[in-house]
């Protein structure tokens, strides 16, 4: 019954008596209720049924309304569980701080999510909309995801495909809920327990967690403004004997680092070389902004490259729709690892999901994104050198949504972070995103948050806590 | 695009000049366009837009509309992926015929999921529509899920909890996107691979392929129309060490069987000195037919049983939400693997769910689906007894949305499903619901499909072929 608003208000008021009421005590009647709010009696016992289906409430025909008793119980006794359940694959803290901040500070720069301004919310809800209206209500999709929403994705790499066509059809689309759901199908379906992966170091949290719960070791390549060596990737996939090397070749999550196209080539080339598979994040693929992301796998005939990207960050949280784009056995496998961990994804998602995409709105969209994207990067990149000094930034990214700052390597970045968020700024410690120890004193700082105006007294609240140490 | 009449009806106009034409044939201006289907210039680009975006139209500014030319390219080589692949945990044949059948047949009693008139599409449609319009198509949900969601999950069991209260908190549940990745979570959470699951047997196929998938060894129990015996379950810990036992108390899939009061404590007594965990899968909580559905958590104190329960049957496949509830450590461990798979499920889906929940016509429509399986029910049953003999149905199940029909031992019941679907009806083989060899010719018929006026029809078909070996 939520947006409607007497409903809401009613709801509030009893929820209000009910948290400074006793259990067993009489609630106001339908018939005060209806004069208080002046509303028809249907629309007091909606929010009274609501309330008694939270267990809020006891209903009692005939006599009245009462706040429900909570029931006392005995102490639980659930020590057994700990020999029971053995060993732990992630701790408690594989969720990264992007994630778990649940209250938004005053001046929030750790989120992984763009605000709210950035977003299409008007197609969203449209396209949601029209959703609820049709068959994409009720009718089950496809195993692998809605024909013309596969087609949609492999058209636009298809688009971006050089002379080498890689020849990527809508079979080779699996839909899936977000990129998160992708990694893990990914690292299970291409890899046993125990084989080791190639990741870059710093690179996702996501990821690295994603191959804890596979089982896999994580072999790190170091990487900075450009792309791992590929020397040093050849040495990874030899001592290791890894068959996977996962990264994100465009506007890499922390550091927003790009491959050039000389490195693209000859990464791809060792990868060739050992039998393997380069799994490319192109998280950030509606995220450039001085350059575009150009998917490695258009250049990859043989299947080497296997590919992810999602919708959610550029579209909306609520349309948790991502591809993985794979071919040959690899394709088959990814696919039955899918159905079994999730059988499908929610047709009334995917359509809303196409009619975003094939509007001619999101074009429009993006070019907007990018300029705003452009501003917003340049002013958190100006207020760090003007006050963090000018070796702060490690460099500016070409497209993203974040800054990687270093700090002198004796600042503590987890107490810094603790006390810039009680001092009302969020960012994201750097060791997070680090498969190993990090090399240094590290944040990420998002620029796409809902405070851009306050960008400069945030960095001061930094530097304050900084010289503070 | 969809859901618009007219463009749509441009579409597939355009769509069939393009599959009966050239690649770089000219297509008809938007003028004519215009003029044919009587609309604005507005909505034919609209179309040509949607059809360009999938990769079909070439559209060359002031010259024209073109069939996009279709790239040749080489044949591609995979065969380097079959050595650096491996070997699979689960085959291609994982997925069973309930969901792997894509187009329905004339008389479909194959599939899993209930009919259009025997779900609440218009508490649907509504819920996603205000969905649309709210913040939840905006907003990131808390990652265990929307709070009054998970408070709704925790009343529903509340409600049933006996003297021996179980006191399950909103806290205690974790929403997630519909029963098979809850299941995939709680065995790749509770368990390492390598370990042993105890199952029933025959049970879900989905349940089966999760465990392959989590690396576990099935140790099966048998059961029929009763619960597992306690000391078969007692021996089957016992012998393979084994700290988890999934089963389906409830309406059981394939068979319907429901274990009685006394069985589900003898059988919470085994589990209980084994220090294991009961994973109670209540796929069919709003199946009840001549009983309901009484959750055994509901009567357990110290965290041994584990609890799933989906909407997607009884709702929507739409609205793929469902809900793991779990106490101690082993809630704590199944919410970490939930993050690392998925980091949290559409807020759209679970504000429309918690709407069609809290609406009161959820209860009128419950009552009415229940009248509705028992009219089904009954009437599959007595074609079933009428053509194929008194003993072809195992029993007459309490709940649930099927009937388990055994044949003559040599009937090949594979070829029998073949030739039944050559005649335009479809069943499952029971042989999938086995984690291990078939004791038996058995297929599951649903009774909640699109065509209950034809069960004779149907049940005479079956017949037919079954005398025809």
């Amino acid at each position: 019954m939520q947006n409607d608003s007497t409903e809401s208000a009613i709801e509030n008021y009893l929820r209000t008596l009910i948290a400074a009421g006793r259990a067993g005590e009489r609630l106001p009647s339908t018939r005060a209720l209806v004069a208080r709010f002046t509303v028809s009696p249907l629309t007091v016992q909606r929010a009274v049924q609501t309330l008694a289906h939270l267990g809020l409430i006891e209903t009692r025909p005939g006599s009245g309304n009462f706040i429900q008793p909570q029931r006392v119980i005995g102490r639980a006794d659930f020590s057994w569980q700990t020999t029971a359940l053995g060993p732990a694959r992630n701790s408690l803290n594989a969720v990264g701080t992007a994630m778990a901040l649940e209250a938004t500070p005053a001046i929030a720069m750790h989120s992984a999510y763009p605000s709210e301004d950035l977003l299409p919310i008007r197609l969203v809800r449209t396209a949601l909309t029209r959703a609820a209206r049709g068959r994409a209500s009720i009718d089950r999709p496809p195993i692998g995801g809605l024909a013309d929403l596969r087609a949609w994705f492999a058209s636009e790499l298809d688009a971006q495909a050089s002379a080498r066509a890689s020849g990527i059809a809508p079979d080779d689309v699996i839909i899936v809920p977000g990129s998160q759901s992708a990694l893990t199908s990914i690292f299970r379906a291409l890899a046993q327990p125990g084989d080791a992966i190639v990741m870059e170091s710093p690179t996702y949290w996501g990821a690295i967690a994603a191959a804890h719960q596979a089982g896999l070791v994580i072999v790190p390549v170091a990487r900075g403004s450009a792309a791992p060596s590929a020397e040093a990737l050849d040495d990874a996939f030899e001592s290791s004997g890894a068959r996977l090397f996962y990264a994100q070749p465009h506007f890499a999550n922390p550091t927003g680092a790009l491959w050039s196209a000389d490195e693209s080539r000859a990464i791809l080339d060792v990868v060739r070389a050992h039998n393997a598979f380069l799994i490319e994040d192109d998280w950030a693929h509606d995220f450039g902004i001085d350059a575009d992301a150009r998917p490695l796998i258009a250049a990859d005939t043989d299947g080497h490259v296997v590919y992810l990207r999602s919708l959610t960050k550029s579209v909306s949280s609520a349309l948790r729709i991502g591809a993985v784009i794979a071919r040959g056995p690899a394709s088959a496998r990814i696919q039955v690892d899918r159905t079994v961990t999730d059988l499908y994804v929610s047709q009334a998602l995917q359509a809303a999901a196409l009619d975003v995409l094939t509007d001619p709105g999101w074009r429009t969209h993006l070019t907007r994104l990018r300029s705003a994207l452009r501003a917003r990067r340049d002013a958190l990149a100006g207020q760090i050198a003007a006050q963090l000094g000018p070796d702060a930034l490690t460099f500016l990214p070409k497209g993203g949504l974040n800054l990687w700052v270093r700090f002198d390597d004796r600042v503590d970045v987890r107490d810094l972070v603790a006390r810039c968020l009680a001092a009302g700024v969020s960012m994201a410690p750097g060791s997070e995103w680090f498969p190993t120890e990090p090399p240094g004193s590290f944040a990420r700082l998002n620029f796409s948050g809902p405070h851009p105006e306050r960008f400069g007294e945030g960095i001061a609240i930094v530097a304050r806590e900084l010289s503070a140490r």
